[in-house]
């Protein structure tokens, strides 16, 4: 948490304005035992997150720039409704997505972070998509497509696990601890989803 | 599929009672490009499957007796309503379990595969638990816990996929393909589930 992040526009991890989880402490504590989440798959993330901090902005250009934008149903979310650029949308999600990158492997799993797990995911919602940025875009991300996403973002990011010396097994752990986090994440993001007027069209 | 897949009691795939999935054909194909799934990750899908298939009652009994047994939130599901064991019911869904691993691997990804995701995600929901064995049970999975449970599934398969001589290169490049079709299964399951009745606390 080191690069600043006081100055990433529409950053709000741990302020007051940023709604409850409807995830409690204690469900994350099940939750995180369904996926495997133990003491040592936080260990590995710690180290995947000095391995990856300083690789995420190229990590967020090779994702969003490299292979998202190339994917038109997944690349207009970024872009206005009729399809036109928007950069300054989009510089402004790479940032606050590099910064995520760090929170994952770095962050205290608390209830701040359940709290901004729920914010990121009505970010992608009806609810919240384009507010921060003030741009008009399309009104939702749907979540099965950034759930078979994930897919994508666990495969790529492994080569950059292994670009500092570390053993075949531990690139392996680290691996294993980001997929981890990462299934959490899609567990909780369903229910903030969830949460969303019924029936949604945006699952 | 040489295993005799017509004596599985409640195996229906690609039956007439199996009901339509509401995800298209066409839409599968965006689930797809979502989830990075190319032909590539058919071939080491194809060759996944050769090399899992003697080694899936193995894989089931692991997760089942070996993980989920031992975690009470999940072993709940395959129990009576009061704790108690139910073996005939744990048995019977572990060998459609079991051809499920085939299936992942060997099936071409057509109507009838993604009818049977569907029968098999409303297996775990409110609507079709318990009935394909006539039992009494929780009368769902919350798809969350399923959902977290994939990053143990896929974590686990891992060593399995090294047992048959294969290169590094290739055991990866099967365990990304694995990763891949279960991310997309779970994208599938979210639809599944999106049909229920709203809202719904199975999510
Ligand atoms: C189909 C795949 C995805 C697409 C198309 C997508 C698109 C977007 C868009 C358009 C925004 C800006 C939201 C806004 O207007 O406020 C955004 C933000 C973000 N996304 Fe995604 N997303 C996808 C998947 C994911 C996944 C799987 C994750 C992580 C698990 C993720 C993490 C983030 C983060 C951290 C932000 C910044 C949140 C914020 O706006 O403050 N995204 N994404
Ligand atoms: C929290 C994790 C899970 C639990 C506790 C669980 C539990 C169960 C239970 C109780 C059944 C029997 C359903 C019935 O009454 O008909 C079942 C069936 C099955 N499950 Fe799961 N499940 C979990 C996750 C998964 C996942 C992630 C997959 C695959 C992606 C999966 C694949 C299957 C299959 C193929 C069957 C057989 C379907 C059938 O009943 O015909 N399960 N599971």
């Amino acid at each position: 948490m080191e690069n600043g992040e006081h100055d990433i526009h529409g950053y709000d991890y741990g302020k007051a304005g940023v709604p409850s989880s409807p995830v409690t402490l204690e469900e994350l504590q099940h939750f995180k035992i369904s996926a495997g989440f133990t003491d040592d798959t936080e260990r590995y993330l710690r180290m995947a997150g000095v391995v990856l901090a300083p690789q995420a902005p190229a990590i967020v250009q090779k994702w969003r720039s490299g292979i998202i934008a190339g994917i038109p149903h997944l690349a207009r979310h970024s872009r206005a409704v009729n399809g036109d650029p928007r950069p300054g949308y989009l510089a402004a999600t790479n940032l606050r997505f590099v910064q995520w990158i760090e929170d994952t492997c770095l962050r205290t799993y608390d209830q701040s972070w359940l709290n901004y797990q729920h914010e990121i995911a009505l970010r992608h919602t009806s609810l919240k998509k384009n507010q921060t940025d003030g741009v008009e875009s399309t009104p939702f991300v749907p979540l099965h497509d950034a759930v078979a996403f994930v897919a994508v973002m666990n495969q790529t990011i492994r080569p950059y696990l292994a670009t500092q010396g570390h053993s075949e097994a531990e690139v392996e752990a680290m691996h294993a601890a980001w997929c981890a986090s990462l299934q959490l994440q899609v567990a909780l993001w369903l229910r903030s989803y969830a949460t969303l007027a019924n029936p949604t069209p945006e699952l």
